[in-house]
């Protein structure tokens, strides 16, 4: 699969296979699914936690511990998906609309370099 | 915009447009970002953490908590995105490959309607 | 060890002890501190997320989740505990003047039953 | 107040007789209190994300960026110990026998310095 092909409706049917064919839906709650998008978040930053930022970004060209971290992140896109899928929301507009709140919250000629 | 069309590259742009912009890529090393994205995680679970579970099903009907809550899920999809894109990840095949893992860890024939 | 005996400095010498025995203070710096404690408290939200909030609390009645939960929220505290050694903050002047701020930000009267 | 005087059930009572003014235990499940406490340990965090770990331990030294860390801690260890008020709890015994099984799972002269 490919990023410059594949579409977000695909990934959410993807998502939404898995989780009927185990009928897991009873589960997927708006409450349980934030839990479980922190805890996978929370996995991802085990990785890193006793590690210096330039050693984190080392660890993301060596083989176990980038696959390690890829998966984490696939883990908290799956359980982001199904939470859009559980509540009907549109995901690319729910970015393209967040974006521009961003854009006036934090406009680039003021932001530029620093927070 | 819309799921069916919308591919993840194009939001890979969006975001990384947003980010070159501010030159906030300085920041986004690994471990930084997974805080980042652990912290939006929480902000969502925020809006659901004294409600009960069908109370939350609620609010995904109501428009000021739905609308919050697709807010915070669209800031864990950017920081996902953002991580995806500093790291060189390809989402889609991140997501198919963990997903052959997950059906491998959890069969749908011994893991229906439970846990 | 008693609750009603214990005082926070005895817990804070206790995790010092085992900090120092494995000279583990250089990866102990306030920001991968921060990442431990939230993974702990993901480790223990773990226990619950599937689950209602009455299965939830009759599991903490059940041997096995009782102790799981237990050991994870030491792990909370062990950490938090061990930010407090780190940067020499007094936990129960922390926690005092707290609570003076949330008694002031959420009166009594005017919360009592609701947030 | 004094951590060297300051027993663990006085911080207790303290943080029961807060919850009990407000007659909040009734939302004070194990599932509400795990996601109270990662979320709290989520704006420790959001203290540090964007900062070197060299950084982070300056901000401590700073009376701003100390004091926020100092409040974030202190809800982070109200939520906890209100999660053992609530499912009557020894924290000390808690505590201690953790430290039993980390002290055979990280031995001293194994770990001496690394992880």
């Amino acid at each position: 699969m490919d990023d410059k092909e594949t579409t977000i409706l695909e990934l959410k049917k993807f998502v939404e296979d898995f989780v009927q064919e185990r009928e897991w839906s009873q589960f997927h709650n708006a409450k349980n699914l934030s839990m479980a998008l922190a805890i996978e978040a929370a996995e991802l930053m085990d990785i890193f936690k006793w590690n210096t930022t330039a050693e984190c970004d080392t660890m993301m060209f060596e083989e176990n511990s980038r696959q390690e971290a890829i998966d984490e992140l696939a883990d908290v896109l799956i359980y982001a998906i199904a939470f859009a899928n559980r509540n009907d929301i549109n995901i690319s507009n729910a970015i393209d609309q967040k974006m521009v709140k961003n854009r006036k919250k934090y406009p680039a000629d003021k932001f530029k370099g620093h927070f």
